[in-house]
């Protein structure tokens, strides 16, 4: 099974890579979408999802894994947030993926075993499981978390496959 | 110049069609994407982009217009409107449409000379305007309003098809 994690933002969009094979855990690849500044925000939200139809096309996850919201968020930052958001749904849903949503302490907890942790324990885990040499851009390391739990979770890979409408999240 | 409003929202999208043209304004038509509500988000959202992308290829507007948001609105329902109008957005950009943003007092005081007026006078003005037997729906009519706002608003149609990054709303 392999596991698009998808850390959508205002400005940057992060993205990991991860495949449960049958030897464990193998690290694909990560990286962060950053459209132009000065574009319109409608430019901006072409060139992100541009950016996921290429990593997607080009590394055929099986399912896709998104951090829920930060639901303490102003107004304007949670729109922002949520357009990008939109696009990733939007270009997973087309692509046949399934979507599942990870509220951030879930991720903390199963990455770290304590919802509490930073975010600079949360780089040095996943660094270490991805057995990177040098640590990730701060939303590729959160991608990488995202779709980390969502493999520590285990999800049984048939659930990616047989999407029923209306269900809960897992 | 054929201007396509949008009204996208969590649950429904509105979407109009206007053109102007030498004689004068003409309606072209309007309508409310309704993704099934047992659907997950992803897969309304994919709906949402399908349908707008028929509306863009079908009836190619040069131009889309659409309401800003909302400011006071919680942070739940903004992130719920993103989603949508990121779609919204990214759809419009794709097929290369620069998209105009109007606030909704704008388009009240354009439409119908104050910015206070009530959905039901923009409902009325609306339907006169393009000649409707009958009121089309809320979705429709608040897509159409903002489309008619952009054509009112005597947005140069040579604006359209320059875009400058960066560039400060109309």
């Amino acid at each position: 099974m392999r596991v698009l994690g998808i850390d959508p933002g205002g400005r940057y969009t992060g993205y990991g890579v991860i495949e449960r094979g049958p030897g464990g855990l193998v690290y694909v690849e990560c990286g962060v979408l950053a459209p132009r500044a000065d574009a319109t925000l409608p430019v901006r939200l072409c060139q992100i999802g541009a950016g996921l139809r290429e990593v997607i096309e080009e590394l055929r996850p099986d399912v896709v894994a998104l951090e829920d919201v930060f639901h303490g968020a102003h107004a304007r930052s949670a729109l922002r947030l949520g357009h990008a958001r939109g696009v990733a749904m939007y270009v997973a849903a087309q692509h046949g993926l399934l979507v599942h949503e990870y509220p951030p302490a879930r991720v903390r907890k199963t990455v770290l075993g304590h919802g509490g942790a930073t975010k600079g324990e949360v780089a040095v885990i996943v660094r270490a499981v991805c057995g990177l040499k040098t640590a990730p851009k701060p939303d590729a390391v959160d991608a990488l978390a995202v779709a980390l739990c969502h493999v520590l979770s285990g999800a049984a890979p048939a659930l990616s496959r047989r999407p029923r409408l209306g269900r809960r999240r897992a």
